[in-house]
């Protein structure tokens, strides 16, 4: 369904249609802008918050650059919806995070006027200055833009980026779009600081006082180059030389400006296109801005909130008619709190998703003891190292797809010193919506080849349990995945007990053909062997649980009696579980067929999980298909 | 052969022994530590500089901190040859990086002293952060200290550490240990800033105030506490709060101090202990200081020497007797610049290691297209895919074991977009000497895993040059990784030709058993086919050139032949190119035997790559052991 846009939003295909418009109508189609992607989000769900916060910042961007020529980098890219509404994409932007839709972020392959993909954190700077050092080498005098949140800033690469722009004498403009969130409130020094600078009474005066001048001699004709040599002569220098953050680091600095005000916007920017070098612009913006419930509620609801009510505000929430299993990420929040009361050596740690992985449960009921460190995986990881060593068992919760960032400290810092460190992968296989840059695709790949570390994946919410608290008391490295989303037990609150390291178990006995799954992906087998069994076939399914160390005693059962094994893992097919075990199998001198299901390699684009799935053929429809197939063939070269 | 100590340093086997000394020998005492570094390293080599710039330091640290019980780290490690001789391992010392011996880097399994393994940069803050806050949460008033050197803090994690330690309230002492240098030149903003604040006046004035003011009211018995408070009240205030890139972070900045007057430190760092927080000491010191050569030489050089004569500063290098094969360093650095006289799209980048990887001929011969970005992996590699956006084709030159640090911008940023990147991981496989934390172990493991990117390895300069070319022809993601050290072409520059991509080749026909090699290594099996040859075995050699993709053509060829398959590599086993073998033999329903030849999952200590590649079966006459056990046994389960 197309959601109907405003009189002069229906009349913007593209930039150049939006330049066409005198300065007086940027207000009013701000205005539509942001009602566009309320009247989108309410009915289809979204990122929400971030794009309302920067409507005035992206419309002014647009009017002034000269895009897609210019290059613009959005960090993240949850903010990219009016991006790309105005870039030609507003009559589909009702497929947004659809399967076969528009990518909920910035996508090289989806429009030209999206320079860089995105959907990690911190990258822009550093797209962005070598988009600019390009153009340089080319001779080209394009722009170059970075807009990058003040959450996204404390990530570590930002900094790496900073620090060589400040002496690439490149064109770059950063522009530090400041809402004091992430998804979760922003912690850290760095925005104590930025609040420090923004509500200081010197740094207003002298923002006041550089932005008047620009105005008064701008009018005159003088140039910005000239104005802004004055402006370093004088006050600057005096007040803001190198007193300031950025400017240790050479990157001029301005603002901080109000991020709403459209046409204050669009002056600034047009005035700084022509000031050469790296530079930063400091903007003031509220995330939700414009949709009261969202300015003045939770803005960690309001990032992602789902469908709403556009008029209440009122948040849809399904009422399910019978009692629902719990998210795993709510076991995992529960479930720590419950293990830490019981073990003093037990801490929390998470890069800037306390509420996503749900630690923020933990963060109330025991603030000394679980830390939300900002967007910093590689921090978080050694931080948590550091804590081990002092005699502690962290829990370090962190996505799958974003532990790649955090890859070397897992290594260096915790396995090659086998410090007991219990990594917690969230959203471990494919993320959904959020699509190919969020996927957990990889982990099981890139984990199993770690010495030390122990990678485990639970099939529902008791191992999940029972995998945290044996990791707890396991005294060395130690890996649980899991997925985004529901598990199977409404009644989760099971017992604690110990899994042995490394001890898969038996689903279900059987014959022919030997299904072996890791983790929640094992319930599509149970599905799989039902309509099966409907159709006379009786394969055995094996939950193996443990990646590493793999299940010798229980392998050797299988490959003793199955000729044919099917292996299915919600995670990429080169290196992963099947993989595993197939070096295993041929380790061990069987000759069994060996069909491995879950992740082809290659990029998989985004969609609900279980379209995924279908797709990869591991859903459990794709299960009994495999297991069909090898029970009618059975020749091998 | 043991090194004879100094009279004082002989006495010294414990911190215990250095604190019975009185303050009037310690300038002593750094000079018998000095000359017992120089005297060592001359004959045995390792790191030379680094350490030699920190004598001072170290030996105030460990007379001021109560070691072991007080946490000191040291980033990166390699100045930590004082530290390591003054904690009980003087009279190891001559084993320093000598297989079975003293390890070149801190590391906690060899001394209680050894607080956290280290060998990566900028690992520090965080692991000091981790023990602060676990002290604090345990009542303990132990002091934490990380050592990081100017270099390492342009890495980005160094920068999240400080965002957190600024509002953890916990005690932390940074010290900034500026010497101006990586192992080349340090580069970027930061750099000229901390040159800036040194070599400022109003800088030197506050500094010489506050240390006065310390010296003066600590002789009245007044507290540090008391002292900060009043300088923070005035002086500090006014000039100093804030106006700081470290104070902007919420970290009390100190100094700069002359980082080779021991007394003087040794005051300070006692005065510091009683400052609560996190707070940071700036430290000028030289590296290579006290030794004439390499004070007034090429510091790169010195960095880790080799072997020299401790009195000229002569450098002894080997005279060969016949013409020598090339580095496989010096094939890269010469081939770039080949390459891109005749193709102006390609630039070359490298995270601080310009002389390591041989960039720095590139960065002579044409400084507008090779970039030295400074300590930051991160930022290297998407500052490649920024330029590749442009048109252009980056060879990005970072060493296997750091590339762990940049993992998730090469899935996320560079092949997620398919953006035309070549990678060269130089020191891919055992790294030797530099041990567990350098060895380039596990990137087959963890890139053939990753959509879009090919997996090539070079058994000879020859393939490096051609694969070098093919990849800037690509279009596509591309990754070479090659040993450190020697090739086998004494005549090496070849003319060029394209390798199609994932075109493997026979080195050798044979029969009964197949040997599929990856990379240099492939040379072990050249020779262990010599020797079988003489015992009458004639074994088929294929050098599969590419992990990713495969050679199928040529597998089919091999399985359709043999029966008993060998695969080598210089890489972890698990997941590994053996392990890509497997997989494809068992997707393709043969039935042979494979053995994979190939680093263990375990923890690979030092050693020089042959003593190392012996230890894992792996040299030539553990190929030889492989083939002929094969050739013996040919029954299957």
């Amino acid at each position: 369904m197309l959601i109907e846009p405003g009189k002069l939003l229906a009349q913007i295909n593209s930039p150049a249609d939006l330049k066409k418009f005198p300065k007086d109508k940027l207000v009013q189609i701000c205005d539509e802008l942001r009602q566009f992607i309320i009247d989108n989000v309410s009915v289809y769900g979204g990122h929400f918050g971030a794009s309302l916060g920067v409507v005035e910042l992206t419309v002014a961007l647009h009017y002034v650059l000269n895009t897609p020529e210019d290059q613009l980098v959005w960090d993240v890219g949850h903010q990219a919806y009016g991006h790309k509404i105005l870039t030609g994409r507003r009559d589909k932007f009702h497929t947004n995070r659809v399967y076969g839709g528009l990518s909920g972020f910035p996508k090289r392959k989806e429009s030209e006027y999206d320079t860089f993909g995105v959907g990690h954190s911190s990258t822009s700077i550093s797209a962005a200055l070598g988009m600019a050092v390009g153009s340089k080498y080319k001779n080209s005098n394009i722009q170059h833009v970075a807009v990058i949140g003040d959450g996204a800033m404390t990530g570590g690469m930002a900094f790496e980026g900073m620090n060589h722009a400040g002496v690439s004498d490149s064109n770059i403009l950063i522009i530090l779009n400041d809402n004091c969130m992430s998804i979760d409130p922003n912690v850290g020094a760095l925005k104590d600081y930025l609040t420090d600078i923004t509500t200081s009474h010197t740094y207003n005066k002298v923002k006041d006082e550089v932005w008047k001048m620009l105005g008064k001699l701008s009018k005159f004709g003088t140039s910005a180059q000239e104005i802004i040599s004055k402006v370093e002569g004088g006050l600057k220098s005096a007040l803001l030389n190198q007193s300031n953050l950025f400017e240790s680091l050479n990157l001029r600095y301005f603002g901080p400006v109000d991020g709403h005000d459209v046409n204050h916007l669009a002056e600034i920017l047009s005035d700084l296109k022509d000031i050469p070098g790296p530079k930063i612009l400091h903007c003031i913006t509220m995330k939700g801005k414009g949709f009261e419930p969202a300015e003045n509620g939770n803005q960690t609801t309001w990032h992602a909130p789902g469908t709403f009510d556009k008029v209440t505000g009122e948040i849809y929430k399904k009422k399910p008619s019978k009692p629902q299993p719990p998210k795993y990420q709510q076991v995992f929040g529960h479930t720590i709190v419950e293990l830490a009361e019981k073990n003093d050596k037990i801490m929390g740690v998470t890069p800037a998703m306390p509420s996503g992985s749900s630690l923020n449960i933990m963060m109330e009921a025991m603030p000394d003891r679980a830390f939300d460190v900002g967007i910093a995986e590689q921090h978080a990881v050694t931080f948590s190292a550091g804590l081990a060593t002092r005699g502690l068992v962290p829990f370090c919760n962190i996505y799958s797809t974003f532990m790649q960032r955090a890859y070397d400290q897992v290594v260096h810092d915790v396995c090659l010193q086998n410090l007991p460190v219990v990594f917690c992968l969230d959203r471990a296989g494919f993320a959904g919506a959020d699509g190919p840059t969020h996927h957990g695709a990889y982990d099981i790949a890139y984990f199993r080849c770690i010495p030390n570390l122990v990678v485990a994946a639970p099939m529902n919410e008791e191992e999940l349990r029972n995998m945290m608290y044996s990791a707890s008391e396991h005294g060395a490295p130690y890996s649980i995945r899991y997925p985004r989303g529901q598990g199977v037990m409404p009644e989760w609150r099971t017992p604690l007990e110990k899994i042995p390291t490394g001890q898969g178990r038996v689903v279900k006995e059987g014959e022919d053909v030997a299904i072996l799954t890791l983790g929640h992906i094992g319930n599509y087998a149970v599905e799989a062997c039902e309509t099966l069994a409907e159709e006379g076939l009786n394969p055995a399914h094996f939950d193996m649980r443990f990646v590493k160390p793999l299940d010798s005693d229980l392998l050797h059962e299988v490959f003793g009696k199955f000729k044919k094994v099917v292996t299915v893992e919600d995670g990429c097919l080169m290196g992963g579980f099947g993989s595993a075990v197939t070096e295993w199998m041929i380790d061990n001198g069987y000759q069994s067929q060996i069909k491995r299901l879950g992740i082809p390699d290659e990029v998989v684009e985004h969609g609900t999980q279980l379209e995924l799935h279908k797709q990869c053929g591991f859903d459990p429809a794709g299960i009994a298909d495999a297991v069909r197939s090898m029970a009618e063939v059975s020749t091998a070269k």
